[in-house]
C-alpha cells in the first residue's frame, strides 16, 4: 500500500523479532501476542512513523522502539476491543477472547500494554520524556474513544460532532501520534511536528471514514468482513447519522422502523438501509468529507520538499481508494 | 503502620490531587478510579518508595511521580484481578466489575494503567530510562505471576516453590521495586539499589504469606474478609502446599477429601481444614519462612545507617504482626 520495501520489510522485521524474543511461559499470555500479530495486519501506524522521521530527515533506528510500540499498543487494544464489542472474528480468524477466554484476553492484552511500553523505553533518552508523553495522551484517547463508542450504541441522541470527535479519539489519536513522534524523533521543529499532527489526525479519519464505507459500499471478498455489520449492529457510523440527519417523511419514518428492527432479516435490513443511502447521497458525502482530509493533509504538508512527502500522499490517497 | 505521618500525609494528598485532577467525561472510565481508590488501601507501595527514598538522602519531591504511578499500576491490577478472579468484594465493597460491568472494568483499568504511566513520566528526565524499566519489568512480573496463580487453580501438581515463585511475581515484584525505584531516584550507589531491591523482594514475599495466614487464622471483623476464603476456594496457598507436603496416611486421605468437597458445608470444610494445619503446625511453619524473610531485609539493611532504617525495619515487624 504505497509504503516503501525498505520501511514495510524493516517493521515487519521488528517485529518478527519482538516476537521471537518473547518468553515460552505463561503460554497464555504469550501465544496470544504472537497469534494477533501474525494475523497480518496493515502495520499502518509504524509505517507512518519510520516514513516521517524519515521524511523529516532523522534516523530510522531512532525511531524504531516507538514505531514497534505503537503497533503493539494498537494489537493490545484490538484484543480487548474485540471483547467489549463481542466480536468473534478478526481478519477472519477467531478472536482472542473466542479462540481462549475472557481471562486470557483480559491479562494477555494487558501484558502486550506493558510490552508496547518495554519497547517505547529504548528510545534514545533525549526523545523519551517527549515521547512517552506524545504516546500515553493517545492511548488514553484511544480508550475514552473506546468508552464514547460504547455509550453512543444506547444513547438516542448522537451528532455527526459526536461521532467525529469519537473516531478521532478511538482511530485517529494513534494516527496522529505516530507521525508527531516520527517528527519528534527526526528532530523536527515545533512548526514541523504540529504540522505532522494534523497530518495523522487527517490520515486517521480518512482511514475510519473509508472503514465505515467499506462496511455497506465494500466487496467482502476483499474486506475479509461481512457487508453491512454495522448496518445489522445498528452502529452510529457517519453513513447512518448523516442519513438520520437528511431524511424527511416516508423516508426518515422508513429509516426509524429499520434502526434496531429485530423482524425482517439482515440481509433485507442492509438492502433497504442501503437504498436510503444512496437516495440520500450519503456515499458522496461521506467522500466529500474524507476528500477534505485529504486536502488538510496535503496542506499541511505543503512546505516540506523531500521525496518521502509524495509517498505519503501516494499513501494517503491509497487509503482513501483501497478495497480492503 | 509505622509510616511516617509526613510520607502518609503526602501520598493521600497526592492521590487526592489526582483523584480532583481527573476529567469528569467519560464518567464510565473515571469513576470507576475515583472509587478504586478511595476504597482505602494501605498505600504501602508508595509509602516505602518514599520512604526508601528518604532513607538514601534524596528528594521526596523527585520520587513522588514514581510513588504515584506504581500505587495507581496496583489499583488497575485490582481492578482487572476482580473479574479474573470473579472477586464480588474488595474491602468489603463491591468490586468495579460489580458495581459497574465486565465492559468498563476492563477498559477504566485500561485507562488507569495508562494513567499510572503519564504519572510515571513526570519523573525527573535523568532518572527516567531507569524508572521507567524497573517500573515495566515489575508491571509485567505481575501480570505473569497472576497468569500462573490461575493456572495453578486447575494444575495438579503444584510445589511449595511454584508459589514462592508465583508470589515472589504477583506481589513482591512491585514491592521490589517500589524499594529499587526509591533508591535510584536518591541518586543511591548500584549496591544500595541491589539492596533495597531484596528489602523490597523480602517484605513483599513476607506480606503475601501473612495475607495467606490471615485468610485463616485472622478475625473478619479486622480483615473485612469472609475466613477461610482461600480454603473455601480451594487455593494453593503456602499452608495448603505445606499440609499437602506434611500431611501423611489418614491425615493426607483427610485433607484429599476436604479438598474440591462441594458436599459438606463451607463453614466445616473451614473447620476440618484449619484442624489440619493445626495439627500439622504449618502455622509455625508459615511464621518461621516470614521472619526468614524479615532477617534477610534487616540483612541486607545493615549498611545503612540513617534513621529511616528504623522506621523500614518498624514497618517490616508490623507487617509480620498485622491484623488486617
Amino acid at each position: 500500500m504505497n509504503i516503501p520495501d525498505s520501511i514495510q520489510e524493516r517493521v515487519k522485521k521488528e517485529i518478527d523479532f519482538f516476537c521471537k524474543s518473547l518468553p515460552k511461559e505463561p503460554k497464555e499470555l504469550y501465544e496470544p501476542m504472537r497469534y494477533m500479530l501474525a494475523l497480518g495486519g496493515k502495520n499502518l501506524r509504524p509505517s507512518l512513523l519510520l516514513l516521517t522521521c524519515k521524511m523529516l530527515g532523522g534516523k530510522i533506528n531512532d525511531a524504531v522502539p516507538a514505531a514497534i510500540a505503537i503497533e503493539l499498543f494498537h494489537n493490545f487494544t484490538l484484543i480487548h476491543d474485540d471483547v467489549t464489542d463481542n466480536s468473534p472474528l478478526r481478519r477472519g480468524k477467531p478472536t482472542v477472547y473466542k479462540k481462549w477466554n475472557l481471562n486470557i484476553a483480559l491479562l494477555s492484552g494487558d501484558a502486550l500494554m506493558i510490552k508496547s511500553y518495554q519497547e517505547l523505553n529504548k528510545t534514545p533518552a533525549k526523545y523519551l520524556p517527549a515521547i512517552f508523553q506524545v504516546f500515553n495522551d493517545a492511548a488514553l484517547k484511544v480508550c475514552e474513544g473506546q468508552q464514547f463508542d460504547m455509550n453512543y450504541e444506547t444513547k438516542s441522541k448522537v451528532t455527526i460532532d459526536d461521532y467525529l470527535n469519537m473516531i478521532s479519539m478511538k482511530t485517529a489519536a494513534l494516527f496522529s501520534a505516530s507521525m508527531e513522534m516520527g517528527a519528534i524523533l527526526a528532530g523536527a521543529s515545533k512548526s514541523n511536528i504540529k504540522k505532522m499532527q494534523v497530518v495523522g489526525e487527517s490520515l486517521g479519519m480518512l482511514f475510519q471514514l473509508k472503514d465505515d464505507m467499506l462496511d455497506v459500499f465494500g466487496d467482502s471478498a476483499q474486506t475479509g468482513k461481512q457487508i453491512g455489520g454495522d448496518i445489522i449492529q445498528d452502529k452510529k457510523t457517519f453513513l447512518l447519522l448523516k442519513a438520520l440527519e437528511l431524511a424527511k417523511g416516508k423516508t426518515k419514518a422508513e429509516l426509524n422502523t429499520l434502526i434496531g428492527n429485530l423482524v425482517i432479516s439482515s440481509s433485507e435490513k442492509v438492502e433497504r438501509v442501503k437504498k436510503i443511502y444512496n437516495d440520500l447521497g450519503v456515499e458522496e458525502i461521506a467522500n466529500k468529507q474524507m476528500e477534505m482530509y485529504y486536502t488538510n493533509a496535503k496542506k499541511a504538508l505543503s512546505s516540506i520538499k523531500t521525496p518521502e512527502k509524495d509517498i505519503l500522499l501516494a499513501l494517503t490517497g491509497a487509503l482513501l481508494e483501497r478495497k480492503k
